[in-house]
């Protein structure tokens, strides 16, 4: 049985903290930030001690069109170089491919002559093979990475102990276990923490978390995974992201006990760039046709569409979601 | 060490569900709500499977002018009888009396000739000798009790387990851990709550949770200690109640596996009913200010008032929290 790692008065340096605002909330606003919010977010982090900052996607220009999407979609290297310069800070900075979607081959130089340090490789459980073809291409340019291996609630433990067996024999750095769908109780999520970390530390990886917010239990489940040794945790600020969206840094930050931490730039970065957001019409964040779909264990595109339409008949909502069972 | 009772597919038939959306959500609307909203609510959580519903307090009516509240600060039997009549349901109904604010000995009748089923007595800790002396009027006049000790986060634990050792002397039936200021993270929750439910079982008396949302942690810690046998659970809907609210009614239902809950009843008052008292300006709910307060263990009236200003300066309201340390 595995214990607690430390406890709520504990350092805890093994654990790094990423923020996926740009990535995970560009999906919510076609990822269409403008530089003067990016340059702000990143010296917001600089200043706060965030570990590793996600940019977006290296999406393929092939199957998408550039005019289409926000530049984040890319992240072209000269893009965020544009932000961040050659990064002279000590964040490092992530940027996301997922399996299909990603034209690895020719999109990516060697890390010698990239501003990027990681690369996080999405995938579906199934994919797992494409999943790890990719993250040995990025290991051999020089890129640390990641496999997040996406909508876990719906794999069967069999498929998934499986692929954890076959990450652990890989070149991966870190095996994340994403709560796509928000369906993840606190005992659920420590029980599937544990099986990633007892494969993991096997094969000397370390284990993240993704959480999103359906069942407003993001930031529970994102505490309670962590202590139990999971050590790279996603945040965003005001918990920005896709439908109910995810953790929030703010109370993230407020929960570390590592000094390195600080939270009075992020509130800074919140009154001056995201209420202005928010003001603009862009949402996110926890409502009850996400408490649903996270209920169900669905993925949250119909909650989606009915947020768009500025729907509140959430007894005719429940009734669609039995009838699509 | 106490471990944990049951597990996510278990029922327990030990918990008792309470709706305190009159009583919390009161200190959101000075008690105004209409008999019709009472009313509605009262069906809704019948049909829920609710086990307890709250209606308000019983305050002293020399110490609170009536003309100054909504009727549901001082709860009469008439005003309660006009909502229920004498009750034909399974559901039993509880008032609560906070120690020095209420006339206890003039303003009870015998059980027998009264449509209140239990009454929750709520004190700080060093209230506890006058707590018990209203817990022993109560129960010699026929009722269910229980003591509320409020604001734990700031009791020493020494204190506290004297107050249960003299709790679990009395003839109180549950006591109530109450997170006043929402600052237990989850392994606080569960560490107060196994302390609690040692003292409570070698008394054969049952423990209660009620949490506040102010670090979006009043579903997770309501899990969390019911987990380890906590068996009473408030929970209001929407999570109305004072500041950042407290556990929603519509997750809790949604996560206990008694096929005796269902959500869809609630979900229609939620459309009927709550979102018109949103949309007539009654604030509550998870915000910035009240996760400060909860992250620097405060009485969140400073956040309340923020509130009510409709300020939105974060960075100046935090900078006033450490002023005022």
């Amino acid at each position: 049985m595995m214990g607690r790692k430390g406890n709520l008065m504990s350092v805890r340096n093994d654990v790094k903290v990423l923020d996926a605002t740009i990535r995970d909330g560009g999906l919510c606003n076609n990822f269409a930030f403008t530089d003067d919010f990016v340059k702000a977010l990143y010296k917001t982090n600089v200043k706060s001690g965030v570990d590793y900052m996600e940019f977006g996607y290296r999406a393929s220009r092939v199957l998408f069109d550039e005019n289409s999407f926000g530049k984040w979609k890319f992240c072209k290297e000269e893009d965020i170089r544009a932000i961040v310069g050659d990064n002279p800070s000590d964040m490092k900075i992530a940027v996301m491919a997922d399996v299909g979607r990603c034209d690895f081959k020719t999109d990516f130089i060697p890390k010698s002559e990239s501003v990027i340090d990681m690369v996080r490789v999405a995938c579906y459980i199934h994919q797992i093979p494409a999943a790890i073809e990719m993250v040995e291409y990025f290991h051999d340019l020089g890129y640390e990475t990641t496999c997040n291996i996406m909508a876990v609630s719906q794999a069967n433990l069999n498929q998934l102990e499986e692929a954890l067996s076959m990450l652990g024999a890989s070149n991966v750095d870190v095996i994340y276990l994403v709560d796509s769908y928000g369906s993840l109780y606190p005992e659920n999520a420590s029980a599937l923490a544990k099986t990633y970390l007892e494969a993991a530390e096997k094969s000397g990886k370390q284990v993240g978390f993704h959480a999103h917010n359906n069942q407003n239990l993001a930031f529970a489940n994102t505490i309670e995974t962590l202590s139990y040794g999971v050590s790279f945790l996603d945040a965003t600020a005001q918990g920005m992201g896709r439908g109910a969206g995810n953790c929030a840094m703010e109370l993230l930050l407020g929960f570390l006990k590592n000094p390195k931490y600080n939270l009075y730039s992020l509130l800074s970065f919140i009154e001056n760039y995201m209420l202005p957001l928010k003001e603009q019409g862009v949402q996110w964040g926890y409502d009850l046709q996400y408490m649903l779909t996270g209920q169900f264990n669905r993925h949250p595109r119909e909650a989606i569409s009915f947020t768009a339409e500025h729907r509140k008949d959430y007894c005719e909502f429940y009734k669609s979601l039995l009838d699509n069972f």
